[in-house]
C-alpha cells in the first residue's frame, strides 16, 4: 500500500524537504515556526504502531528539526505533539513557542492563524532547506 | 544535581509507578485517563537535551503506556505531547481520547478539570500499577 498525505495536512501546510523518514512541511501559520513531520508510510496513526528501526529515525528527524527551531528561529521552549483526533495519520507537531507569541502560554491549537505572505513563506522554507542540509 | 519533581507537576497529579527513567503520574482529571512521563533527571526541559540512551529510554516507555492505555482503558486515538510552556521540567502527556470525551476533538489542554474520587483515583492507579508489571 501507498503513503498518500491526507488532504486536510496537505491544504494546511505546504511541502519544505524530504527526511529519510518523514516530510518535513510548514504550518500555513505566520504566529508561530510550527512545522508538521509526516512519516511517508501508509495506515499508521499512532507512534507505537511505527517498527523500532522507524522510531528510532523518526526520533531523529524530531531531534534534528528541534534544534533547527530551537537554534535558529529564536525561541523559548519547543511543543512536540501527535495528537490526531481530527486527522488520524501520524504527524509530529513540532512548534517554535516564544513568551510573546499570540497564544503563549497555552497550545497553539485552535488559536489563531494568519496566512504567510507568499514571499514570507518561501524565505522561511528556503531557511528550513538550507538548514536541514547542513 | 538532584531531580526534584516540580511543585505544579507533584499539585496536578499522582504518583503511580516508577519505570527505568520515569516517574509515571495519573493527572487528576476524571474525564480523561491521561497521565504524565516525567524523567527523573534535573534541569531537563527540552527532549533533545537527554542523551541517546535516555532517548531511547523514555521511547520504551511512551510505547509501553502508550499500549497500556490504548489496550487496557478503551479509546479512539493517543494524544502524546511535552509542551512545559507553563512547566519547563521535561514532562510527557500521554492522553487517551474517546470520542465521546468532554472535548473530542480538540486537545485537553485549557478544558475543562473534574477531580477523581479518592476511590476511583486509587482504582485507575491500581491498574496502571498492575499493568505496568505485566
Amino acid at each position: 500500500m501507498e503513503f498518500i498525505l491526507n488532504p486536510q495536512i496537505e491544504a494546511d501546510s505546504e511541502f519544505a524537504a524530504k527526511l529519510p523518514l518523514s516530510q518535513l512541511r510548514l504550518m500555513n501559520n505566520a504566529h508561530f515556526t510550527w512545522v508538521l513531520l509526516v512519516p511517508e508510510l501508509p495506515n499508521i496513526s499512532e507512534l507505537y504502531e511505527l517498527s523500532a528501526s522507524q522510531q528510532q529515525q523518526l526520533l531523529e528527524e524530531i531531534n534534528r528539526i528541534s534544534k533547527v527551531l530551537k537554534q535558529e528561529f529564536l525561541c523559548d521552549k519547543l511543543n512536540i505533539a501527535m495528537l490526531g483526533n481530527k486527522v488520524s495519520q501520524l504527524h509530529v507537531h513540532i512548534i517554535a513557542r516564544r513568551k510573546d507569541d499570540i497564544c503563549w502560554p497555552n497550545p497553539v491549537w485552535g488559536g489563531p492563524s494568519m496566512a504567510y505572505t507568499d514571499k514570507a513563506k518561501a524565505e522561511i522554507i528556503a531557511k528550513l532547506q538550507g538548514l536541514n542540509k547542513q
